[in-house]
């Protein structure tokens, strides 16, 4: 090894923390909202850190993309007009435009830093910000859906965590108005924490979105940068569930080059072990 | 907060780190094969390490102890004779023991200091081991299962990882004595270590196993304190796979109160992300 022994740590609820070797430091700045910073490590590739926190990282990064995406619009038969709140790294939409029927994805990011310097630092993950089908707005998430009655098939809402700025991102007001933005058999998916580590968030959240959708439910996955490694997102919508062979056709549509979802994950990200459900229940 | 800011971290790979924010260090020692401390922390309870790594905390040890139980264990008509090799904090014979089944459990275990340590630091974890059906051997498995053909109806491999008196435990010589020492619709399983950062250990152990079990499968649960917090298991059997239907009355015997398995995680933990698919193939 020799040289400068150099670590990031998150710390998560005080008590426990993920670090990672640092090769190099490429950005450091603070926008209006949070700070951002890109490291370079041996592990994960780059990685985008915003107010100290792991967002994305390029080793791991299809995980969670894939799956805040693919999930809810394999639920849908045809998915044409879909939103993305947050996600400024690109990696969703970059996920969201594998889908053929796609016309038009709103990226309501708002923050420009994040976009900019995802755009400078993590190109294999903000590629599909330049595609013609997007349109990128610097706004908040939670004003844009207020007025939007019936614009999208799918709100995907890729936000960092319910502290800050982002609140109002779990709040049953908001889940409320993206009820009514979303056309009939529309659906939406949230990235909704640790079902280990953030039991209380994460059964609040789960209250709050059912008053606007009563069977909305989690899925989870997988994902070694955030706390625990187990992630849950969750899964609403207006329509009915997909049957599987109709999540095995939209699936072949998408033409391969997947690393993590598939037809088979899609029903098991569903399955929750007895302890979630305990938490459910309680919610 | 204030006084000693005192945490434990176990390094990964030499890149990545899992820490955890420490109380109290309430055991250090070392025996003939490993250095074994007990720690005390806020988010974990009692947390036992062997050579510097997290091997079970009181928080968590249930899933670990759960999956590697009762998914072999329930694909079994009738598990009356059970060998569990390592395992020696005893979570592992707690869970095999609520099996009505189960006649006899041989525990066999290298080192003695795990057991004592865990008795007197982890009763919660331990308890099972003074039941009467469960006798203790400190000897090698290896050795072990060379000689006792047509022995067991299930054989757990709960070992520490593949480096060091571990090795062996992953060879292909050891999982052909295994498969002798197997009755006729025989079952095991075997910790297999994180198919995100092991993988050619993953690759290698599997290529070994299906040298004597061909429809050797993986397995996974999610782990908060093993690094990527996502884990996998073999499951290998000379029996066919067991009926969902069978599963759930297995389930049902079992008498409720586990915190994580259940008939559907069973079927769910063998579905598997398209990277560790690409990993096998390529094993």
């Amino acid at each position: 090894m020799g040289g400068l022994d150099l670590w990031f740590r998150e710390i998560h609820k005080d008590d426990i923390a993920l670090g990672v070797r640092v090769k190099d430091v490429l950005w450091r700045g603070k926008s209006a909202f949070q700070t951002l910073d890109v490291i370079d490590t041996e592990m994960f590739g780059r990685v985008l850190l915003l107010d100290g926190l792991f967002m994305t990282t390029e080793r791991d990064e299809f995980i969670y993309h894939e799956m805040i995406a693919h999930v809810p619009l394999s639920s849908h038969p045809e998915p044409r007009r879909v939103l993305v709140i947050g996600g400024g790294d690109g990696g969703t939409v970059r996920e969201v435009l594998r889908h053929p029927t796609v016309e038009r994805v709103d990226l309501v990011e708002i923050d420009r830093l994040v976009v900019d310097k995802s755009r400078e630092f993590l190109p294999t993950i903000a590629c599909g910000l330049d595609d013609p089908r997007v349109s990128i707005h610097y706004e908040d998430g939670i004003r844009w859906v207020r007025d939007r009655a019936g614009a999208y098939d799918a709100i995907l809402v890729d936000s960092t965590d319910p502290v800050g700025p982002a609140v109002g991102l779990f709040a049953a007001e908001f889940y409320a108005d993206c009820h009514r933005a979303l056309r009939d058999g529309g659906v939406l998916s949230a990235q909704t924490e640790s079902p280990f580590f953030d039991r209380e968030e994460v059964a609040s959240i789960y209250a709050n979105l059912r008053q606007a959708f009563p069977a909305a439910r989690p899925y989870t996955a997988s994902v070694p940068t955030y706390p625990g490694g187990y992630w849950c997102f969750a899964w609403a919508s207006k329509g009915p569930d997909p049957a599987p062979e109709q999540v095995r056709e939209r699936y072949a549509r998408l033409g391969g080059g997947l690393k993590y979802y598939n037809p088979e994950i899609h029903a098991a990200a569903f399955v929750l072990p007895n302890y979630f459900l305990d938490l459910l229940g309680a919610a």
